[in-house]
C-alpha cells in the first residue's frame, strides 16, 4: 500500500505534489508494525535502544544544572551550527575512534538522520545515482529516493562492502552516462546486515573513491557499541576532504534527545549550515545543553561499557537461540550493533511470512525494505537491542515455530501452487516510525 | 557574498552540488550580525523571544516530572507525528484562536519551521511559484528557494495582503504559464511588515484560494501575542480543505524546545508524516512531554498574558522613541506581534546604512531580505521583541543619529554621486541563525 495511490481517489491535493512526492511511500510493514507494538507481542524490529540502562538521575540532575544555570539560553533559538561547546565535546567522541577534526567543521542536527538529508538535498538532482552496500539502512534509501535519487547497491560479504564489486559498478554506471554523487556506508556493524568493513577494504575504498571523485558518507551511529574487539579506525581518521561523516548521540545516550551530527570538509560544511538553518532555524538549545551537561559530568563512557555488555549479553542470547531452534538459517555473528541479519532456507519468504510471525506474537522486519530493487525476501533483520534476553529467547522460539510452519507448508504445497496469504487489517492506529 | 561563488575557488565538491544548491546563499548582512551580536550593541535585528520572562522553576519541575514519572519513553524514539497527548493540547491551543480540528491531522514538528519546510518540500517542483505577502518573512523565502520555486510578492496595505492584487497576479502568472502552488501568509502582526490581515480579507483571499485552486498556508507564530484587541479568527477557523495551518511553542512558550506543529487536511497530513520520518524519524519526545507537562499543570494561557503585556511595553517604548527621534520615517502601529516595519525618507538606503549603524552602535534587519525581488533598500525592520525599554530607546536615539548623518550626506553629496560605503570585516566567527 501506497499513499500516493490512495491520494488519486481521497486527496483533492493530488495533481500538485511535486514530482518528488511520488517517491514518497509508506513502509509495505507499516501497517503490520502497528499491531506488532502490541505489549504481548515479542518484537525484535525496531531499533530501539535500551534506555532503561540509563542512569535516569544523572540525567535528570544535568537538566536542572542547565535550567538553574544557563536557562534562559537553554530556552532560545541557538546558533543554526549548534552550540560551540557541545561541538568541542563531539571531536572528543570522535577521537575515540581516531578521528581528529576542527570545531568548525562539526554541525549539530535532529540526529544523524537530518544530517543525512541534508547532505542529501545538498547533492542530489533527480536520476543521480547513490551507491550503497547491499543491504543498507531504510531510513537512507528513504531520504535519496525522496530527493530522486537511485541507489545502486554493491555486494557485501562478511567483510563488508567488496572493492572490486564497487569498482566494477562505477565503471559500468559510468559507462552508462549516469552521474554518481555519493557513496553511502555504515561500516560499522551495519544496519541490517550486521557485518563490519575490514581495515584493509576501509582503505582500498577511500582510494577508490579518491580516484574517481565521488564523495563518502561514512554513516556511524553503533562505532562504539562493539563487543568482541574494538571496531576499525573510522574511514574519516585518513581520509579529510572526502568523507562526510554522520555520528549520533542516539545510541551512545539516547535517541529522545534527536541531536546528532555531521563532520564536513569546509565547502560542503558552509552549506549543510545554510542547508540547516532554512530547515530548523538551529537545533534545540536546551538538548544540546543537556547532552554537553552530561559529557562534563557523567562517565559516559562507563556508560557505553554498560550498552556495550547489555548488547553483547543480548546477542549472545539470540544467536544461541537461534543456534538453538533455527540451525538451518545462516547469520553473521554481528561484533557489535543491534542487528543480526538472518537468511532463510530456500523457497521461504521474509515479507509474505510477517503476518503469520505477528500471529504467533513475534515481530522482525522483512528483507525487502533494505533494497531498492525488490531484492530481500530470503532475509530479515532480527533486532537484539531492546528486548530483554529472556524475550529474545523466546521471541526466536516462536519465529522458529513459524519458519517450520511455512517450511512444512511448503513441503506439502510446493507442487500445487504458492502458500496463501494470510489477511491483517491494516487500518491501526498510530504506526510507530520507520526506526532503524 | 554568497557562499556558492566563495565555493568556485575553495570547494572540490563544487561542480557536484544539486542544481537547488545554486539557491543556498548566506544572508548579506550575516557578517555584520556577528558584529552586532557584541554586547555594547543594541540589536533591534533579531526576532528572539524574551525568555527571561519565562518562569524558570516551572519549566523545570515539569522537565524533573517527565524523568521521574516517564524517564524511559522521554529518552527514546516516538511516533513520527509526535505524541498523541501534545497533540491533543494542540487542538486546545489552537481552539483559542477559533480552530476546530482533529488529533490525527495535527503533526508535530522540529519548530514550525521544519513544517514549512516538509511542506515545500511536499510540493514545490523547479520553477513553480508561491505567492507571498511583500514583503514576507525571509526564513520561508529561504525555503522557497532552496526547492527552487520562485516567489511572487503581492502587494499590501494596512490591512494586510490586497485581494484584487492578488486576483490580478494570479491571472497574470497562469497567462504566462506559470504553475502556482501556493500562497503563503502570516495573517496577524506579519513579519516584518506587523500587519494584520483584516476579517473581511480574510474571507476575500479564502475565497480566491477555493476558486483558482490554490493552497494557502496560514502561518501563525504570533496570533496569541496581541496588544490591543485580540486578532480575527483564524483563516483556518472558516476553511479546513485549502489551508495547510503552521504553528508553534516558540513564542507563546520557548524556542529552545523546538516544537512546533503542523495542521493539514488528511491527504496531506499523510504525506507530511512520513517526509518528517524521513527527515528526523521523529520529533524529540522529551521535548514534547516537557511541552505537555508545563501545559497540563502551568498556567499557560496565563503567561501569555505576561508575554503580551511584556511585548506591549516595549512596542510602546519603540514607537515613542520613533515619534521623540525620526518622526519625519513612516510606520504602521503593529497590534501584536514583535517587529515595526519603518520606511525611510527619500534617498535613504537600509542595507548601505546598516555598517554605520552597528558602528553607532545599534542593528537592525534591512528591508533587502524580506523581498525576493531586489525591493526593501527603504525599509527596515526594528524588532522590539527581546531588549528591555530602555536599551529599545536608546536603540532609537542612535538609530536616529544615524538617520540624520544619511540625511546630511545625502543633501551634501546628492548633487555629486552615491555615498561612499563604509567598510567592515566580514571575516568575524561565530554568526547567529537568521532568526525571525
Amino acid at each position: 500500500m501506497t499513499i500516493s495511490s490512495e491520494g488519486t481517489t481521497l486527496d483533492p491535493w493530488y495533481e500538485q505534489y511535486a514530482s518528488r512526492t511520488a517517491g514518497l511511500s509508506a513502509s509495505e510493514v507499516r501497517a503490520l508494525f502497528a499491531v506488532a507494538s502490541r505489549p504481548e507481542v515479542v518484537s525484535l524490529a525496531g531499533g530501539m535502544p535500551a534506555v532503561s540502562a540509563l542512569p535516569l538521575p544523572v540525567i535528570a540532575a544535568s537538566m536542572e544544572r542547565v535550567m538553574s544555570t544557563r536557562g534562559p539560553a537553554a530556552l532560545q533559538y541557538g546558533s543554526g551550527q549548534g552550540t560551540p561547546e557541545l561541538r568541542e565535546q563531539i571531536l572528543e567522541v570522535m577521537a575515540l575512534e581516531g578521528i581528529r577534526a576542527g570545531v568548525d567543521d562539526v554541525v549539530v542536527t535532529t540526529g544523524s538522520q537530518q544530517a543525512l538529508d541534508l547532505v542529501a538535498k545538498l547533492f542530489l538532482d533527480p536520476g543521480d545515482v547513490v551507491l550503497a552496500e547491499s543491504p543498507s539502512y531504510v531510513g537512507a534509501m528513504g531520504i535519496f529516493r525522496s530527493y530522486q535519487a537511485e541507489v545502486a547497491h554493491i555486494p557485501m560479504d562478511a567483510d563488508g562492502m567488496i572493492p572490486t564489486a564497487l569498482s566494477e559498478r562505477i565503471a559500468s554506471l559510468r559507462a552508462a552516462g549516469r552521474s554518481i554523487k555519493m557513496l553511502y556506508l555504515i561500516p560499522n556493524f551495519q544496519n541490517p546486515a550486521g557485518v563490519t568493513l575490514s581495515s584493509e577494504r576501509r582503505l582500498a575504498i577511500i582510494d577508490i573513491a579518491r580516484s574517481e571523485g565521488i564523495l563518502i558518507i561514512e554513516d556511524n551511529p553503533y562505532g562504539l557499541l562493539w563487543f568482541d574487539r574494538p571496531a576499525p579506525a573510522a574511514m574519516r581518521s585518513v581520509e579529510d576532504d572526502g568523507i562526510v561523516y554522520l555520528g549520533s548521540f542516539s545510541k551512545t545516550l539516547a535517541p529522545g534527545f534527536r541531536v546528532g551530527w555531521a563532520l564536513a570538509p569546509h565547502g560542503i560544511r558552509e552549506k549543510l549550515v545554510l542547508a540547516a538553518e532554512a530547515s530548523i532555524l538551529s537545533p534545540s538549545s536546551l538538548n544540546q545543553m543537556i547532552i554537553s551537561d552530561y559529557l562534563a559530568h557523567a562517565d559516559w563512557k562507563g556508560q557505553i561499557d554498560v550498552f556495550r555488555g547489555l548488547y553483547r549479553e543480548r546477542r549472545d542470547a539470540m544467536l544461541e537461540a537461534l543456534e538453538q531452534h533455527l540451525p538451518d538459517l545462516t547469520w553473521e555473528v554481528p561484533n557489535g550493533g543491534f542487528y543480526v541479519w538472518v537468511g532463510l532456507t530456500e523457497g521461504l519468504d521474509s515479507k509474505a511470512m510477517l503476518p503469520r510471525a505477528v500471529k504467533e506474537l513475534v515481530a522482525y522486519t522483512p528483507g525487502t525494505g533494505f533494497y531498492a530493487d525488490g531484492q530481500g525476501r530470503q532475509h530479515l533483520r532480527l533486532a537484539f537491542c531492546y528486548p530483554q534476553p529472556a524475550e529474545i529467547r523466546e521471541g526466536i522460539r516462536r519465529l522458529a515455530t513459524v519458519v517450520r510452519g511455512e517450511q512444512e507448508l511448503l513441503e506439502t504445497f510446493s507442487a500445487t501452487g504458492p502458500i496463501p496469504a494470510v489477511a491483517y487489517d491494516p487500518h491501526v492506529a498510530a504506526p510507530p516510525p520507520n526506526i532503524g
